[in-house]
């Protein structure tokens, strides 16, 4: 793959990267389709699919992610991908491995306090894809944002030669923003699934209404109401600066809303500015 | 200076990249040389000086480090280097910096436990050079053993699109490892700074009469012989596994020795193969 993309870069041809941990839906899709918009006809798209273990805890889903590459394959041949990069393990991990990439300001809230080493092992598989495919844009869902965050900060921080692109989250018709988790809402899950989306919409029709809101207070209300689910449990939900992700107690127009919800045993996320 | 390398590679033109630190001397001039003899006449050599103050402790000699730019910038010139990236602190570290990447094997060792904090500095800096100056090839002087080490295993981990040449340490005729703070060595102490290359002498003697010694002995031997000089006074010294740098009990041919002295205030370092 390094090989390739180096020789690409040496034509001048542009290269858009999409990396992914497969399961593909049309989320993926969305920013494939980005990626060919930005790099044109002449240029490549790469996807990678890779389920990284190190971004995974010890409780976590990792063994039990869905996977089907035979279907990724083919939903990236419609939609004209170039290159499916699916390394092993072993190819990316070689042993002993003992080089990691941290970012320790905007990583520490949210989903880096609920999963522990989960944002060191997304910054250092990222670094490392991008040292492979040599992009000149990346593309990420605006689903992860935090994700987005942190790795647009490390791409700044360590001079990586590229662009990052934030794509907007797909979303269902009911308004679920797409995942590959959610392949594990099954029965009535599904339903219950929709109160991320649900306090979303709410929090954003109060912001309309009043100009500012305590944070504080809007948190117990949340909860109470997405916890009347049957099979929910609030993980988190935070409000915060956009840009540097400082949470903030006073909650009114632009600020950013994000919330982390078990619905059964999976845990699901959303996101929205208000 | 980024820009500049994107258009290089693009157009296929090599480049050869030797980071200091500045105050340059023979040495740095033996690493330029080695650069061009890589990527030839049509390739671009380009030294980067950067006193990086994230690699120096806080009562380490950053401030007093040696630089004299004008003077570099001759050497350069009649070595025929191409580019001298100088940046400011405020264009390497962007405020807030919160993105570093860490070494926690072979770092862990000798300047790693003498300087914490030193690796977490280097390691960080020479990700961001490389994403900025994007070298084919990029040359570490032998006299920072452990450093090029665990340059080699980040580039490695990491995958960035290079090679690692460590280049053979030079020397003063009487065997003093050159580098930019022997410009501390003043009156009597220059003589006794010798006495790093004495002791390793001493060693390799010692290993090609006998097949194999004990290091413990050895270490405990060597530090009396050092601090025979009135101004010396011993760090560390170490006997290694060249590839792994583990430490190793029992010495013999091929086992990798290093040593930190105090010479006055001037922290000297210094290593060989046995």
């Amino acid at each position: 793959m390094q090989r390739q993309a180096v020789q690409w870069r040496r034509q001048g041809v542009r290269i858009g990267f999409v990396p992914t941990m497969g399961y593909l839906h049309e989320g993926h899709m969305s920013l494939v389709r980005r990626a060919r918009r930005v790099v044109g006809r002449s240029g490549r798209v790469v996807v990678s699919i890779y389920v990284n273990p190190t971004q995974f805890g010890p409780r976590e889903d990792f063994s039990r992610y869905p996977r089907d590459l035979k279907r990724d394959h083919e939903l990236c041949r419609r939609e004209g991908v170039d290159v499916i990069f699916a390394p092993s393990d072993v190819e990316i991990y070689s042993r002993p491995f003992s080089t990691f990439v941290v970012e320790e300001e905007i990583s520490q809230s949210m989903e880096g306090r609920s999963r522990p080493g989960h944002f060191r092992g997304v910054t250092t598989i990222v670094a490392k894809l991008f040292n492979i495919v040599l992009p000149d844009v990346a593309i990420f869902g605006a689903k992860d944002y935090q994700q987005a965050a942190v790795v647009q900060r490390m791409v700044r921080d360590l001079n990586f030669p590229l662009r990052v692109i934030v794509s907007d989250t797909t979303r269902e018709k009911d308004g679920l923003a797409m995942s590959s988790r959610n392949k594990y809402l099954v029965g009535g899950l599904r339903a219950q699934a929709l109160v991320l989306w649900q306090s979303i919409k709410k929090v954003q029709a109060l912001v309309k209404k009043k100009r500012r809101l305590n944070a504080a207070a809007l948190k117990e209300q949340l909860q109470k109401f997405i916890e009347l689910q049957p099979d929910a449990k609030v993980d988190y939900i935070e409000f915060f600066d956009p840009v540097t992700l400082k949470a903030m107690n006073d909650v009114s127009t632009g600020t950013h809303m994000a919330l982390a919800v078990f619905v059964g045993n999976t845990r699901l996320i959303d996101n929205a500015r208000l």
